[in-house]
């Protein structure tokens, strides 16, 4: 028997009302035999950004197949605030993105090696019509995502669309500066972790020890830290510096949240260094 | 192969406990080819109106089979506060509801063009003894769902119940009057949006202009909106009147809280009229 | 056809994040055929007491399989503060846990009637490599959970353990005393309900009658209260003793939080008595 096709679903949709449940019914509908994988529905309402961080960094870690995305602050708009709807083919032919284009897809794009192949799926017709003009995830985006893993060709899904017109997204980018590694706060997690925008490679060459004290500035305040593997390592309540789970920089309280004793949010530039 | 038997299911019990997972168990036993959706499990608690009123919207987006709904303040009580638990068929012979007969499926029994067929469950043969006093979603009506869709006939799950019988729910209801559209608050969702009792031939036959600048009256108060079609054709701010995803009339503040804007809640009036 | 495996699943990982949704996925790519249940995902954070105590009273409505398990505040650290990662299977051969060893697992082995066989899967070649610091849900539960699904060994999954090397998990007991049931609460639920250490044995030992007027002193305050078998028999407002749906004696408000009207938390006693 081959395998049942897959879905991976991210949203801002929240689980108070039923948005999610009703995207799940349409794709069920579309394709009864298909397996839904809900990454997180709890993306902060309208930030496309950490939609897209969460999207890139959940990807690795999805069966291959159709990839849903819906964090889309200028649904149904029209004119200079419109934005197109989306479905695109990553370079391995073997990921699909679905989603409005507004820089949400674009970090996963860069991560499967780039689109090969787009479609503008705004008059789709697998779309449920009348189409509403505020809930483009159920009309739009999960009938479109149904199809492509009932094994409809992406082309037969919306009009031609250049790759080039896809709409980037663009991140802050740490460096590292008379010995100090100037960052800047991603996103936060719910334990109030802060991702910061450095990666294995960067935080390497800064040849940080396990166990070693640092500075970090956020905010206009110093803050004593210690780079650790892990928040067990620190005492309960201690900043700690550490390569998280995607092996990028993340400050973090042993038992607490490193978002509220720094009191920073995102984009806030983090300088650490040596005391 | 055939299709997986569907149950889409409903509920105020939130994430937060085992209660939701507790009832998948229990249907994956009895029934351990079926697809689950779930509708939304945070309907707020004890609040059979908004459950009933999501069930009814959600119903047209999911497979055809049996629909799961909890939402039951008087689960387990005796006597004068008693109410029934039963499962019922839609004169479709699609659709089959289940649930507390409390009034929370009531919407959706009109939704489907009424009730052909119905049975008191609260003895059922397939029940978990012994029934607890306050989790009949795991004791009664989770495995009565996994039987219906295992394909068990809804005679043999119950005492046959006289459909008139069943519990109605009332709603309140918009009207126009002297150029106003007087109307009421059903519910709210998690934006803030409040989806009033004006569906979609009410909100036609007043001929709103898109752009048109309206006031709203609301506790009191009156308020300038716009009437449009979606949240970004207004400031962010600003209050509008909209058609809503199921195409009924519906106020929101872009990017804001119509909820907080107006001070408003369920069942409040509100008037709608040009100024 | 046979059934498909089945695995369920608790953390503290929540919603916010995308770590569940990471998890579903490392699992499907391991085991493309299994069906997950998510028991919660709430369990609040770095609770293992209420992780075990939510997964043991669900065990009993889960399809036989694999439990996966994981609230895991040591996750990742060295020295004093490690935990061992185990997988173990049950007396009756039909149920495996997988989790950190920290008496997260403890209270569900015991309801099984024990483990027969444990292996430590630290260092498991079904991990993910490398093995972050801080996610071991990801890189070393889920897909050793995955694996067991799809039929491998538990010999296959790690190094042998002693069974007499789990780590076990104390609870306090309760005790009548004087005519009084002296208590303490084990956790509390979203409605604010206070689980109580008191099992269905002990509880009809005190041969209360339904109806039957009680004080409850908590927190040095005496409140009236009546032993009633569900929420709605007691007026809105009014402290009701109950016996739960785990046929544990519980303490509610109807309507209200049991919580907050005692002003208790866990393990705190309580003394129930005749006024």
């Amino acid at each position: 028997m081959a395998e049942a096709p897959c879905i991976s679903f991210l949203s801002d949709y929240g689980h108070r009302d039923e948005f999610v449940g009703v995207c799940h019914g349409v794709i069920a509908r579309r394709c009864p035999s298909v397996r839904v994988i809900d990454i997180t529905h709890e993306v902060p309402r309208h930030d496309v950004r950490t939609g897209a961080l969460i999207l890139r960094d959940a990807l690795a870690f999805m069966p291959p197949g159709v990839h849903l995305a819906v964090v889309d602050p200028e649904v149904g708009a029209a004119g200079q605030h419109a934005r197109r709807a989306v479905a695109m083919l990553a370079a391995d032919e073997r990921h699909t993105l679905v989603g409005p284009d507004n820089g949400l897809l674009a970090l996963a794009a860069e991560q499967l090696g780039g689109i090969v192949q787009a479609v503008d799926i705004g008059r789709s017709p697998e779309r449920l019509q009348p189409v509403s003009a505020t809930f483009h995830g159920r009309d739009i985006f999960a009938p479109v995502a149904g199809a492509l893993a009932d094994g409809v060709a992406l082309a037969a899904l919306g009009e031609p669309l250049p790759v080039g017109e896809l709409r980037p997204l663009r991140l802050p980018s740490a460096h590292a500066a008379d010995g100090a590694l100037v960052a800047h706060v991603l996103r936060s997690d719910r334990f109030g972790n802060l991702i910061l925008d450095v990666p294995h490679a960067l935080l390497s060459a800064a040849e940080l020890r396990l166990g070693e004290a640092l500075t970090v500035r956020a905010a206009g305040r110093v803050h004593p830290a210690r780079y650790a593997s892990t928040f067990a390592d620190v005492a309960p309540g201690e900043l700690l510096l550490y390569e998280d789970a995607q092996r990028s920089a993340a400050l973090a309280v042993n038992r607490g949240s490193a978002a509220e004793h720094l009191g920073v949010s995102r984009d806030e530039e983090i300088v650490v260094r040596r005391p």
